[in-house]
């Protein structure tokens, strides 16, 4: 089957069944697409690729891989407050997939499931053989001047974070046999792992609200560095409040039989979370809790920005522990 | 070095130290970038991926390599008639050339000479570990509706292309032992093949006089075929025409030594040639030779566009030549 062919079987035609966007004037099929942002919006553009044996395991769902594969790029929108517009898509496939038409139909579903959900169709791409690699571009806008910065944060404000953090790690360790978990538990955070919900509602109703913002992706800390450098501030979090938030989805019970240094290092540096971190002054407390009301998304609150630079983790009795420990991606080495 | 450091080091700060561009509201660094389109433009949209043994040896030029991967993305947008706005970069890296400093300062100086050349910044991406893979996604603008479009050629149009076909054939068949050409030839056939020129000036000089465009990148007559199914058309081609093209870079003399058959196959259907094709009214000649003059740009009128389907090949006495002979990939296997 030639490319053309195959984007045509599995891509191209589902978006050509779908009711036309006043933002598309052109999808796929000429040597570029066509958009039409709307007057007044800055157009916002992010890149993801997504590579076999790194990002994910020659085994996993196809369905689940198509989700992810836009959802970390919808999360990337959401994290700048951007409403979602269009994306491309190439990939390389190696031969055998070329020819899985179960696969192929999977993946696609998987990936234009969620496409359709946040109404953002698929408009051009390319394919080629090679090792399997999945490089999305995602194209979204935001009124000019309102997009959420990862700088902005001020001394006093206060430390959000949406969902629960750190199911996904600790799905991804029973993946990987590093443990167990409850079994009622495995779900729940398999979920996490394999269909994050990018809080692309959250993001939008916390524009004028957020001082600063991004989307945890690498772990909480890591990620919260990023704001902490760009605003030239510090942060003290409160690691109760955090490890609190994998109950939110967990469930009390289930997450207290997790061995806590496994639940701190899950919550706080376990990564693939995309859920929302932002700061936003205190006197905003109440806008913050409209905003999560308004698009139904749990937010909790987990520290404070500081003047003075570092990253300071206090325990429930106001001990400190030792960020570093948490910093980096080898933590579970 | 982690992906942060590899892309602050190797491109994204040669991006900071340029004179801003008004179309530029935020460039690398936080979770997406924001564009600023200009009223009543449209947004031109493409994607390409290049796989290391597939679209090109492991032995090339990483300078070479960074200009075609962005070239063949600014040829889409030249076809479309579109002005280049920015591009992203998606890069896989083995573990070796993540660390081979000489590899990506040629690779992204060659890149970046290019963006520079026409204004067109990086303003994104993603770095990750794994096949050497390159996912350029490149943004353009077009006045609402002066886009150059697949359909549209007419009975009568005539068939135009610009510039030389067939030399970065001839000089990949050189690459690949295939055949030699005569040595004052190859640096000019090897300028083809590793750095094409995009023809955006001459796209956007076409804009109200073409009738149909593509850029020409899996070889003519199989890009000709596009045209022709789109607009529903068919076509007479003057073989000896096409031939001559060749000898505008190659020169009569060097190319007069090719056998015919070869430079029959190098010019129908050779690729990588990143021409336009496109198609005018007859009465709009002049015109086209007038947009081809204002942008510097050498164009050829090589058939016409006829009402009954399929496609004509006309040698220079008048007889017939077999099309079918010509299209598809495997035309030289």
């Amino acid at each position: 089957m030639g490319e053309f062919d195959l984007i045509e079987r599995y891509f191209a035609r589902k978006v050509r069944g779908r009711p036309s966007q006043a933002s598309v004037a052109l999808g796929p099929g000429d040597d570029c697409a066509l958009l039409v942002p709307a007057p007044g919006q800055q157009l916002a553009v992010s890149s993801d690729m997504l590579v076999e044996g790194r990002h994910f395991l020659p085994q996993v769902n196809p369905a689940d891989l198509g989700h992810k594969a836009l959802a970390v790029n919808l999360s990337d929108l959401a994290a700048m407050g951007a409403a979602p517009l269009a994306f491309t898509l190439a990939l390389a496939l190696p031969p055998a997939r070329a020819v899985d038409a179960a696969w192929l139909h999977a993946f696609s579903d998987g990936l234009l499931a969620l496409a359709d959900a946040h109404a953002c169709p698929l408009v051009g791409g390319d394919t080629t053989a090679g090792p399997l690699t999945i490089s999305i571009t995602i194209l979204g806008q935001v009124p000019a001047g309102q997009a959420l910065r990862r700088y902005g944060a001020q001394p006093g404000d206060e430390v959000w974070v949406s969902g629960a953090l750190g199911l996904a790690r600790l799905a991804l360790g029973v993946q990987r046999d590093e443990w167990t978990v409850p079994p009622e538990l495995y779900p729940v955070a398999h979920r996490h792992l394999a269909r994050p919900a990018p809080r692309l509602a959250l993001g939008t109703a916390l524009r004028g609200v957020a001082s600063s913002a991004l989307d945890v992706s690498d772990g909480l800390l890591g990620d919260l560095q990023h704001i902490l450098r760009a605003s030239g501030v510090g942060a003290r979090m409160q690691v109760a409040a955090v490890l609190r938030t994998a109950a939110l989805d967990g469930g009390d019970q289930s997450i207290s039989r997790i061995p806590r240094e496994r639940l701190l290092a899950a919550t706080l540096a376990g990564g693939d979370d995309y859920e929302l971190l932002f700061t936003a002054a205190a006197h905003r407390r109440d806008a913050v809790l409209r905003a999560a009301s308004a698009s139904g998304t749990p937010v909790s609150r987990i520290g404070t920005i500081t003047a003075e630079p570092g990253l300071q983790l206090l325990d429930a009795d106001g001990t400190a522990l030792d960020a570093r420990h948490y910093l980096g991606f080898d933590h579970f080495a």
